[in-house]
């Protein structure tokens, strides 16, 4: 009987123990994960119904829905009565009635990019908490997309810059690998702000040093060494602003 | 000068004759076909959101986004905070902060539902109004939906039964001719509750009937017969009934 309730006991402090394990391994690398992929799923949804929205519309008013065409602003100014000033329009009178659906689904697509802008918001929270140099060296969305494709900050952590130059062009490099078509220069990084405002033709060797600088904030952020976001932030805009100067 | 202005006028009453002409090209058959195909683009964004909410809230509640099989209930459930009931969960413990985004996904996603169901409450009128005889029949959505298919209630009320029972199983039926694959039974209206509950090995019969009398329905509100819905309905039930009764 004594050694039946030993086992129990171990049994228990086992499950205990195993529970507590799955706890602590849900960390700000999840939330990261979950949040930045619904960023993408909540655009496709939008799009999705924002394309109906258009079609539906122009029942009423085609000039209108072809002469606005981001979504965004095309549901504000329906939801805003803005389309009123196309009265020479070619469509139908809508009744009432008929108007009630189409304005329902623009309150939809409307709630949705309020929803987007909240989890922007929240990620770019977690970004400032959790890895703040990271942060300070990719910016919020970008260094979210780059650990929800990595998983996990200590894997992060432990890749060379020039892997992290490539995260998100995988395909290119092995494609490269195997026929020998031109190498990737850039993947997920691409977006970012300083390469978009680079020449192309110096694109290669800024992705690098952004690389670079990422790989060594992932290492503090991951050791929870001292913040150098913004030191690393300037040695990077500095060593951009001197590349794009060059003249070959 | 006077033949300017002659054929300024003649310009004139032509435009503004064409533009009566489009406005009275939309009638609610474009409605239909606008209001059925967004109801799947709705189902489409909830499922999408959905998928993402069970993933996101299994970081706190992992048997609980296993236990509940049915996004609906699912995301009523979380905003009910129903979830306690799993207290021995294996999940993490998530703050305030984290659990934010989370339920505003799942208010987000609830509200889609209502948008739906506004949506076939609408559908259901218009069906009601404009084509009373159909919706007797078939019932608002598969109407709704054999109406999308074909476009126009002028086309459907020139197809033969053959036809409109097979609407929507056209690959099937092109499989049928080139291939001598087993010939399609039924298509769109497979749906309909009355081929629903009965036997498969019957289907194929009461598929025709089925047919027949959306055909005749359809023939009736284009023309503006007389309402004859609730004799064509009763007839036609009285022949599945009958047809169900068969031992062979």
């Amino acid at each position: 009987m004594e050694v039946n309730n030993r086992f129990r006991n171990l049994y228990l402090k086992n499950l205990e123990l195993t529970k507590q394990r799955i706890k602590d391994s849900i960390n700000s690398d999840n939330f990261i994960n979950q949040s930045v992929n619904n960023l993408d799923e909540i655009d496709k949804a939008a799009n999705l119904l924002g394309k109906r929205l258009r079609e539906w519309f122009s029942l009423k008013n085609p000039e209108f829905s072809k002469s606005v065409t981001d979504h965004k602003k095309f549901v504000e100014l329906i939801l805003n009565n803005k389309d009123k000033k196309h009265t020479t329009h070619m469509g139908a009178d809508l009744t009432k009635n008929d108007m009630e659906p189409i304005l329902n689904l623009a309150v939809q697509i409307q709630s949705l990019y309020i929803l987007r802008q909240k989890h922007e918001n929240y990620l770019d929270q977690i970004m400032k908490d959790k890895y703040p140099n990271i942060y300070a060296v990719s910016g919020a969305l970008i260094g979210a997309k780059i650990l929800a494709h990595t998983k996990t900050l200590k894997k992060l952590s432990m890749m060379t810059a020039s892997t992290i130059q490539l995260l998100g062009a995988e395909k290119a490099l092995f494609r490269h690998i195997k026929t020998g078509a031109k190498a990737p220069k850039h993947g997920l990084i691409l977006q970012h702000q300083i390469l978009q405002r680079s020449k192309p033709k110096f694109r290669g060797k800024i992705a690098r040093q952004l690389s670079d600088k990422i790989a060594i904030a992932a290492k503090i952020d991951y050791f929870k060494g001292n913040y150098l976001g913004d030191k690393l932030r300037k040695e990077l805009d500095d060593k951009v602003t001197f590349i794009n100067k060059q003249n070959k």
